[in-house]
């Protein structure tokens, strides 16, 4: 993970020259001159996603029509996407399946997890991404439970305390600060309690290894550094080990054991098909199947490697604007995206995608840059930094124009 | 709803000739020579939702990126779509929203009515199809509710009798018999009970009016007689007179007042969007407002009209080929498909599909017929049936290529 930063714009091509992920780039169907630093919130098409959608919609559909349950494998996709992504985050090719969105999917692990725990509590941390909090406080009320919303980076302490489920992203969504999965694991096999993950801003872009760091649930999200397309089904996994103890609690026809005997009494599949649910969205699990593609031969480690270079640089050319960031300074402890906080990040975002730079900001002060290591060169972070700085300098910031809120993602 | 059924293919064109949705084929990519119907499955391609889907991958997600959450409208989206799926079913704009599969609204939707009830049990029937069991069966399991599964037909008595929250399908999946839910309702007022709708097999094909019946709740499937893509995310209905009172045991950040606050506390949107939960999927969420548009203008007591003249046409026909229906025989008591048995009913299917007309199988021995107005006309249900003659009156189906069983849908 050593490496010297690029000092100059010819510094920063030379490292592109010898980047192990040069020729993922080519995948990405992104306009010229963009530099898009929101992969962490949308990922960009690929072309073989857009062709995955287009046959989809006219060869399967169109033609195939009803036949394309068999003809066209639409019965097993989910379960065989999944298979796709279970490589990339080091889990069996059973043991993940594309269904539902991710707050779903969190509701339904950790409603299965409860068994399988010391003691019926939920947990999730203040800090934690607020959907999570909303589903899991929703699903104690529902299922009357126990609810204990932990201080932030507390919530693994609360866990082995009351050897309950806890709901923890990988990546915190603002700073992205890393939680370290084979520790947690430790603590909550000797708490007797159980830890969801929610990969959401991990996938993709983390060497995450979920079943030699003993992860037994995780959900996410697949539209982020995967690039699945806007909305795209989330992902849920469960370690074989556990997963024929467990039952849904939205069970569906899609995980039946035998799902066209239309049986009135549920059987749950074998294996992770059991956290399936209605029929998937098969329009947008064809697009996520084709993002894949880009992934293919590609190793997580080089992947995670980039993506904390690409943050290095932009802490240290932020540091040296003096902005402050809230994201850890080692990149082996940070997720794809670096944040920084300016009294006036809103108008700073608006003015550097009025630049051609694509950020997101988080209210009330964060700007965060997302270094997702597929489509980004050196070159293209130092350019974008390059832009921030002018912007910053010369107070460009400041125009009305960019001052205007509107509703932002 | 009186009409004189067709006696030769010509009284079948001349019929073609004056339907009011004569119009509403053009819409359609089906492939010529192919007669489909198994819209009541898998609603075809309409050529507006291929390129809404061809659209929105590429002006949107391509070009527009993570800026077409504004620019293009996806934070509006699942409630626009919504709005206009309200004009078909007799609903307010803001009372219904796109979201999940109709297992999870279901799940939603039983999971709020609970309050409202005089008795918190969960009733459904044991022809109900499976996944609306198995999914309320779970939630009275994870919500400590004591669960009725009431026989065939009789939930509206066991919601009479206990005051609790029932989910019934309006239209049968496999008899396509319906119910009144204006009769149903007022037995639910009466007894302090309350019903949710699945609309799966009504939506579309139907002349549903859930504002002047007093429905509260309902969800359906809109893949089949909308024709919204396979998998198309579903919809769910909440009357506005209750909905400030009710929250979703599954709440997302997309069904928050202010989303973009990032809130750690959820409050709720103040409309149907309560009921939304994590993104929608986009791309399917857009080929199904695509596909709308092949109802503009059309009025849904047309439409219903069709399919019940339609269906009565396959009765006719299939009683004079000795064939025994478990539909109602009254039009105005039937949904958008009529079902009949035969032994072989498989190998019969598979027969038909051979020869160009597409129907499904239900096990052991349903064959059914899917009459969606929209597409079909008389000329082509008439050549079906003259089809499924032939292949019965010659023993077609008995060859042995007709008897091998794969995974059907």
């Amino acid at each position: 993970m050593t490496m010297q930063l690029p000092a100059s714009r010819k510094d920063a091509v030379a490292l592109d020259a010898s980047d192990p992920l040069r020729h993922a780039r080519k995948h990405f169907a992104l306009e010229e001159g963009l530099i898009y630093l929101v992969g962490h919130s949308l990922g960009p098409a690929t072309s073989s996603a857009l062709a995955a959608v287009s046959g989809a919609a006219t060869s399967e559909w169109k033609q195939g029509l009803v036949r394309s349950w068999n003809s066209a494998g639409w019965f097993d996709l989910a379960r065989a996407v999944g298979a796709r992504i279970a490589r990339l985050i080091g889990a069996g090719e059973n043991e993940v399946i594309i269904a539902d969105s991710v707050t779903t999917n969190l509701f339904k692990l950790a409603a299965a997890a409860r068994p399988l725990a010391r003691h019926r509590v939920l947990i999730v941390e203040e800090d934690e991404f607020p959907t999570d909090q909303y589903v899991i406080e929703a699903l104690a009320q529902l299922a009357g439970t126990d609810f204990v919303r932990a201080a932030p980076g507390r919530g693994i302490e609360a866990m082995a305390q009351t050897g309950g489920v806890l709901v923890k992203s990988v990546v915190n969504y603002r700073t992205a600060e890393v939680t370290d999965i084979r520790i947690a694991e430790t603590e909550a096999r000797s708490a007797g309690g159980v830890i969801i993950w929610d990969l959401s801003h991990a996938t993709g872009v983390l060497d995450v290894d979920l079943n030699s760091s003993g992860a037994i649930f995780a959900a996410g999200c697949t539209y982020k550094y995967l690039n699945g397309g806007p909305g795209a089904p989330a992902f849920a996994y469960v370690s074989s080990d556990v997963v024929s103890r467990i039952t849904s609690p939205l069970p569906g026809w899609m995980g039946h054991a035998r799902p066209f005997d239309f049986d009135p009494h549920y059987e749950p599949a074998a294996d992770i098909r059991r956290f399936a649910n209605g029929t998937p969205p098969i329009l947008s699990l064809r697009a996520l199947g084709g993002a894949l593609d880009a992934f293919d031969g590609l190793g997580m480690l080089d992947v995670q490697t980039k993506a904390a270079q690409l943050g290095d640089l932009v802490l240290a050319r932020t540091e040296a604007m003096g902005l402050r960031s809230t994201s850890p300074p080692i990149g082996a402890m940070r997720g794809g995206h670096v944040s920084v906080t300016h009294a006036d990040g809103y108008a700073v975002v608006q003015a550097l995608m009025a630049a051609g730079v694509v950020t997101d900001f988080r209210a009330p002060d964060t700007i965060r840059f997302g270094l997702s290591p597929l489509f980004l060169s050196f070159a293209d972070v130092w350019d974008a930094m390059e832009v921030l700085e002018r912007i910053l300098d010369t107070g460009e910031y400041k125009q009305p124009q960019y001052q205007q809120r509107a509703t932002v993602t």
